[in-house]
């Protein structure tokens, strides 16, 4: 039957990363190691050893590889915990794109592949890419994808360029979407052509990391690359999963890690309101706190609503996928629904906040330009729309 | 731990009582019975034998009546398939204002008074009234409450002015609030003064129905009145529960009135988004079905989702309730949620249809203006941000 | 150079139309011949007479038919201030449809036509249709016209079904549209086929009034009419203007006549804040004048920036048409942004008011009806923007 | 009449000042110079330099002091151009918070004070601050003045903090606002207490920047500092206008400050709703421009209906303030809808760009960042609202 209630061991769980982030990771978010491209790969690696040493690293790892296996829904209430602070899940290693990284490699990484470099990245000594987006699209719709491999026989050789690649600097383990093309050599091999999925190293020549983009969030490690392959040559056993498939496979990935984005940007967007109604209740104007004005009173209301609607949302979407349903039309409905409202929880808290809200003097700024690329990752929500508006005709 | 699932058992109820409100209280939506201001007590009557002759009177009944005892959580989930036509609710038995005078009866009336008014209300044998709202105010402050009872030692004689009096003409179940005043007769008897509830019959020449309001919805019987007290007296026995209390008692109802509310018009939302598909999928524009256009289609999936969200926070607050919280906060968040997103939803389907939206050709035109009135009944959506402003700040 | 002046003279008329209204018109607002379908035509004649003795009927007139010739900007002001009542613009005749198809006649009937129809119509003696919107389209997308003329070498023979055909019941002048199909007679008398208007008369047994559609919206004399075309025969003399151009011809009525719309509600739409403001600030609510409360007074506020946003879009489009030119992207502008913004005024007004926005005790109810329906005349806010988008991308 | 024309030679001047932007002005805003506290003074001023050769410097100046004396209405239609790049209204030196400064001392300096302090202003050689808010407010409530000026019968002593001080660092000329203490002295001196501006020179040991605030927008010059006044001594021959008149010149500077800000920032949203549109003609999606996607044209839309809107709402203020008229409820009601609707268009700019829109590939991305803060500058829209909503019910 319909219950809300979270178990007393979850509950503590979720109250020691709460406290976590709180004691241990706020205080990195004035190091300057939190750059304008995000954290670097060295202010990762110390908060990684923070939350490796409280056992807090990565538990979401299958089982068979040393983690908790957490279900989607133990994810929902620990991840929300752990985006009190944006840099929780970077010390927790369940940030993205690792985390759905991870999660696509636990899925269809064959043994070796898992052990060469699923491993390290759960033990969260390697960072990874995936390296889909490209500068006409391939993005929302990834049929326009370019990137082209090519097979002689033996090796595949990949050439083309990718944008947006979040994390690209820096990171060793790189999933690389490509649109292989038809050969007798691929017939004779016996593999379907299409788009296709590789796994291989960040740093080999082939892979040419252009620049880093300037972009409006800081939440991701490294923030986003634009990337040549420039003749990159890869092996046969580079193949991540079979040929031709790697849409179903970013559609694998993709709804799960909408719905890990949802349940860490919840948690920064509490800790925007935990900060806008301290502000309200001690900041005064007109002859009272400006709490008591129902101009603010009304935004922090409005906020505390669409928090806990987005909660909600969250936890059901996840419910259905812990029933082994893949929820694409309720992943969609709830990051669409998530990434909009939180954006505009955000910008209440900016509001609220006034002068101070527009600067770094509190994480709220940061937030809030967070939230703003938030509904565009994953899918602008248009794009969700477009599909949800198709699936009620369709079925109804 | 937090589930989303339906019993089968449940399931299969619900079901029941769509097809029951599908086959045959739908085809009643063109009774002329059905009135400007809502259903006569005539077609209520018929309405309901037809909810008995099905087993589905009541059925949110105390089991010592007869009933199924439904948690809040079961009338969540039946509710929303009875409200698939607003006078679903009327044949079941489970609209309001009865819905809320047989829950708060239950809770405080009398063994005779229950024996009295109670059970021929739950045989569906009577309609009560809940006379609280006054021309100036006593809605959502109740503090404003200027009808006066007066206490001789004997009787109490009441005197004042009501009026938005849901389903006045012709309810023989009468609970009034008056503000009993301070009198040594009064304290004599051991009473407190203050706001009090009474319990009486409607039937009688202290109660003048001046006249049936027009108002823009139509989904209540008999529509909503204005009524004056003029020198009703009432003896001791017509106290309801004890002196002074009455806006606490006002309080207990509200809460759970609020949530079926809300379950009730989620079904009639439901329904419009129905009738809306359904027109998008079939008349065409500029070469296509109107579906096709994202400007349509858009405004669906906006649907989807609202509806969506309006379900799990009733559920959640329903939860809550059935675990014995009084859920003061999350219903007053529910309730001004699911009005506010339930009329948008309603405006779009309106919108969706075109011409025949502003008409009765389909019940959607009648659904919204419900749906306007819904934003006001129970507070308006203001007095609930109020509400909810100041307990964040209170509580943060 | 830019100015937003008012002449004195335009100014004094203005607030002569207004006190019109305010002392001779308003006091209709509570005659029970405003029936669910409108004015009646009896109530409409009392009204008319009312304005023919104050001179303020059909003011707009051409010069050459007795009127003043009114420029659009200076309709902009006076019937803004006729708008105060709902009724004002039916007094004046220069109310929909009659105010539309009155301007069309002075541009395309011919003398004949114009001396038998258009004459009797500005002197307030007749009321007239535009019969074009049809069950299946034909309003937004006029290429769905389905009623069809045949022409016999003599007579024109009209068959088809209309709804939607506001003042269809009593009106005396009837313009219609249909699709004149391709026949040898027709090339024969130099004739081109497809949308052609047709003027005649409403009282012939070949137009047959089905019904009147019960509709949201109160505002329309004889509310709106479902019509059936049965073997119509009309001359040759009843074609208006050439035939195959009745889009063209539509289009041309259209642009102005949204905007009069536009003008009308605006002053409807003032109406209602002018009597949300009176009660925010008479009615208390704890402790204070509701409208002391910021919920209440940022509606009131966001209400003045609409309505002033609304005159300026309005004084725009009129300026343009008064330089002769079309307007048509400017006026679809404005006709989108106002209605949606009136009609978001209304609903704050009805929020404002509480429990007496939803009843009839003051006309903001009734404003709050016609204004949804407002958002669906002449193209629903969809289509506008539909256009408006097409033209961006085309222009820029 | 009211007339939207715009004179020949008006016409003729604002094509002028779009070309000198787009041809020289534009290159600059890829200059590394361009930083995050703003553009550098070494920027300003090579900025200047090409708008002194172009004839475009300090157009608006008065015509004593060799400017064009522009009416707000000539600003409205200039500054609009101008804003077309963030960097234009900082060449043509008529940025904030200069033309503010050098509107208000051409009112109130007296001849030595214009001659020291404005003129190097007007020939575009100094940057100005005002230095009014505090870290507790004296922005939206300037009640709350907390910076203390002490007269001692010679000189003012200053003491206290001031933060988000636009372009604080660099700064020749500054108008600081302190509250000066009663005291035996300054009744003797004849001068009355209470808020008091003075204007000195920013290179002095008593004006201590502590830092650069980090903030969102990056289109003022030098950013916002925080400001420490210790001990600041001035003369009598410092105080700008007279004692105790503060609050009312700073309201003299903020309305037309106000509407100057709307004219730049309508500049910008134009010019991302340009670059929108021309992503929206050039880059597809699911088989088309993704422009002819109702998705996206719908926003293009909304952002030219909005876009429009704001161009009338500041014409008409600044018709009002060329009419000799303080405006200040137009100005205020000008502002709040004016940055709310361009921050929604530079959102949905933002959104047709999709990933590209949170880059700085293009300028989108800064002048949503710009808008955000907009809505915080010279009063927060709720500030406004309240002042609208109390005028309403003052007035009515």
């Amino acid at each position: 039957m319909i219950d809300f209630s979270i178990p007393a061991d979850l509950v503590a769980e979720r109250d020691r990363v709460r406290r976590f982030v709180t004691d241990r990771v706020i205080p990195f978010e004035r190091d300057p190691r939190l750059t304008a491209h995000g954290p670097t790969d060295e202010l990762r690696r110390d908060l990684v050893e923070l939350a490796r040493a409280e056992d807090l690293l990565t538990i979401q790892a299958p089982k068979e590889f040393g983690g908790r296996g957490l279900t989607h829904l133990e994810q929902a209430v620990l991840y929300e915990a752990a985006g009190w602070s944006t840099l929780g899940p970077v010390a927790m290693n369940c940030a993205a794109p690792d985390e759905g990284n991870m999660f696509l490699l636990g899925k269809i990484a064959d043994p070796e592949q898992a052990e060469r470099y699923l491993r390290p990245m759960l033990d969260g000594h390697q960072r990874s890419v995936f390296a889909m987006t490209e500068p006409c699209g391939a993005g929302s719709d990834p049929a326009q994808l370019n990137t082209e491999a090519r097979f002689d026989g033996a090796n595949f050789t990949v050439n083309g360029r990718k944008w947006l690649i979040t994390g690209a600097k820096g990171a060793k383990t790189w999933i690389i979407m490509a649109r292989l093309a038809p050969s007798p050599e691929l017939a004779a091999a016996g593999l379907e052509p299409g788009p296709t999925l590789f796994l291989t190293d960040g740093d080999q020549p082939g892979i040419v990391i252009e620049r880093t983009m300037n972009t409006m969030d800081r939440n991701y490690v490294a923030g986003h690359g634009v990337v040549r392959f420039d003749d990159l040559v890869l092996p046969r056993s580079a193949l991540l999963g079979e040929t031709g498939k790697a849409l179903r496979y970013a559609q694998l990935r993709l709804a799960p890690a909408r719905l890990t984005h949802c349940m860490r940007w919840l948690g920064a967007a509490e800790r925007a309101q935990h900060i806008a109604i301290e502000h309200a209740r001690t900041r005064t104007a007109f002859g009272k706190p400006i709490g008591e004005h129902e101009g603010v009173s009304f935004l922090l209301a409005d906020n505390e609503i669409a928090l806990h609607q987005c909660r909600l949302t969250i936890w059901h979407a996840c419910w259905l996928m812990d029933r082994g349903e893949q929820a694409r039309h309720e992943s969609s409905m709830a990051k669409s629904f998530v990434s909009e409202e939180l954006f505009k929880v955000a910008d209440r808290c900016v509001q609220v906040l006034g002068g101070i809200g527009i600067s770094d003097e509190t994480v709220v700024e940061m937030i809030f330009r967070d939230m703003r690329a938030f509904r565009l990752y994953d899918g602008p929500t248009e794009v969700h729309k477009y599909a949800i508006g198709r699936k009620i005709l369709r079925d109804n």
